[in-house]
């Protein structure tokens, strides 16, 4: 019943995801890929701040080393 | 007698944790998931403040490298 | 005549010890278990402020990355 | 369906790049080389500051370990 | 006539050391153990500031990864 | 066509590198070695502070582990 | 004709080197021992501030992962 970390990323690949980084930044976008240093790739990200998207900055690879969360939308 | 670390999380599995970042941030939700990275998956996952929930996340996944401390509710 | 850091830990089990964070957050608590990565699970752990007992968290699983020190009380 | 990180840059090679930096900085350049690690080869490499370009470099070599994002320009 | 760093280690055994961390706080004892990853044992640890004791911690155990230099007392 | 970052600075041997550091020093000088960890070597270093060099060192060991970006002088 | 980083401190053995770490701090010593984490031995060591020397500390074991340079004196 227990659920792993990657197979959550997984179930999620195709839909949108809020990425919070070290130092607070946060990122909204398709979750297209990941490995298994949670290295990920977005698709249609945006970085958000207050909830609002700010910058706008098609596929992006962000590495797993900067990653503290990622949450799929509800 | 003594208990490791990953058995304290085994059996925390399904019931609420409080998780306490690097910098500070505080999570709680309810752990459905880890791997031995502590990797962790948090369901109805919320951001605390003064102990007080302030931001709702649905499902999370926190990398390991983040996880200051993860506490089992009462 | 060499003690071994771990071998301190071992001695260390079922009796309070205070645990210093990165960033100079402090806990204690009764050291229940550790492993090889120095992650520790405290029971009936506190944070402390000065000296004084703030906040109380039951068990609690502290990861060996963030941990700066551990010292037995006496 | 999953595209892999590497893959990504992979892709991007030969075109121009966005890279995010720790703490902040941004760079842009045209990715000409890449490594597992994600040390990354920049060609006529500039640096950003709200968008504009503020320094240029020429050749540049940015070790993976600095790297937060890597954002081929659409 | 190189001296290996663990070496200094092994000769301090039993002799008061001085032991600076990282974000500057320094820590006085005598070393009564190490391992290779330099996570080290005090005895009668002490905190100093401006070379004044301003805490007694008695047995410490220190990780490596917190730990910039160690020095031994003349 | 890709090019391996460790091969720009095999390239770069014995020319004048620029060299960015962790925290935003920046050290110029002949690059005159490397090793796979990207430490490296310089002579002639000189620290930079908008772009004017304020001291200088001779030879200087750089550790990997520090660099942010390695930029050959054109 | 390519100088290996460790090839340098090898040759600076027995000779005053100046070792800047993370956050700024710098000590200069008698370079008598490293190994290939870079943790380094000093004799005579003495931090310095604005080049000129603060404080004494004899000899100093200092850990290669706080090391970001080590320059061996003219």
């Amino acid at each position: 019943m227990s659920q792993r970390p990657l197979d959550i990323l997984n179930k999620a690949l195709g839909s949108s995801v809020l990425v919070g980084l070290k130092g607070g930044r946060e990122f909204r976008g398709k979750l297209s890929g990941f490995d298994v240093h949670v290295n990920i790739v977005l698709e249609e990200a945006e970085e958000l701040q207050g909830g609002e998207a700010t910058k706008r900055y098609g596929t992006m690879v962000i590495r797993g080393d900067s990653v503290v969360f990622i949450s799929p939308a509800g």
